[in-house]
């Protein structure tokens, strides 16, 4: 193997300063609606992801909570959110092993509740720092590196799990 | 409760490509750093942080792994990190409550076979998509994000759990 490509100092500032903001400010998003609904991040973006998909239902791997959640991470969530009332299993027609997780009243009231406060934690802790330069620049920085892994997905022939790839329901279904 | 002020098209767009890029580049590093050694994502940023104190050796409520982390997921970390030998846990002289967490032989080899395939990773999925342009911008929002919640604090008055309040370490020390 040759030499290690080492990051420069501004490169290694650049990025861990990329870690810390993103953990800084999803950190301090989190513990205020923790505080203020009890709902957790994850409980958070699973009602999100439900509430904006046709019938407030989704398959199981179409849920996006976070791109490095293990399988079973997820199974256990949802677990979690359906005997918390949130969110119910069902069965899908077209696919004998395979499972919905559908949006319930309670869940509808719950997103409905935490959704402004949420709203709010974001402009307190991200965009009133900001000004539109800013977004202006992060828009384009946003575009650059998914392009880049897109590309490079499709050079590779390799897409990212759970995009493409339905996984067995099974462990979902009781 | 005033309306909420909801994110604008571009606002939504910025916030949610800010959580996309970082979970897509965190996870294809772990992923790949995973299956070449075995090493997880906390595994990496403890022995990472652990690497660059004095010692190799830090108090447990000084370690850097995520800023989301409840303190009990760190302890389990740590006592996965020991049982596998990357680390040790020394009671601390001055603090009778208090645990240090050291690397042994086995974590300064493993951080040091590790760093380099991950260097080479931040560059594949991350530097090698931006232009100094970028960079420069990024450093930008960093710096403009973390002095907005710096000021925050200090204006709160409300400074970030772990930073400033050392955790009793009873639940690390057997």
């Amino acid at each position: 193997m040759t030499d290690p490509n080492w990051l420069d100092e501004r490169e290694q500032r650049a990025w861990r300063g990329f870690l810390a903001v993103n953990a800084a400010v999803r950190g301090r998003i989190a513990r205020q609606l923790q505080q203020e609904t009890g709902l957790s991040s994850a409980d958070y973006a699973v009602l999100v992801s439900l509430s904006e998909a046709p019938g407030g239902r989704l398959r199981v791997f179409q849920l996006r909570v976070a791109a490095d959640w293990e399988k079973t991470r997820l199974t256990h969530q949802i677990t979690r959110m359906t005997s918390r009332g949130l969110v119910v299993r069902e069965p899908c027609p077209d696919d004998p092993r395979g499972a919905f997780v559908t949006l319930t009243e309670a869940g509808w009231e719950a997103i409905t509740a935490a959704a402004p406060l949420h709203v709010a934690h974001v402009r307190r802790w991200f965009f009133d720092a900001l000004d539109p330069r800013h977004v202006e620049a992060l828009l384009d920085l946003n575009d650059t590196v998914l392009a880049h892994l897109r590309e490079a997905d499709r050079t590779d022939g390799a897409a990212c799990p759970p995009c493409d790839v339905p996984p067995s329901c099974d462990d979902v279904l009781p």
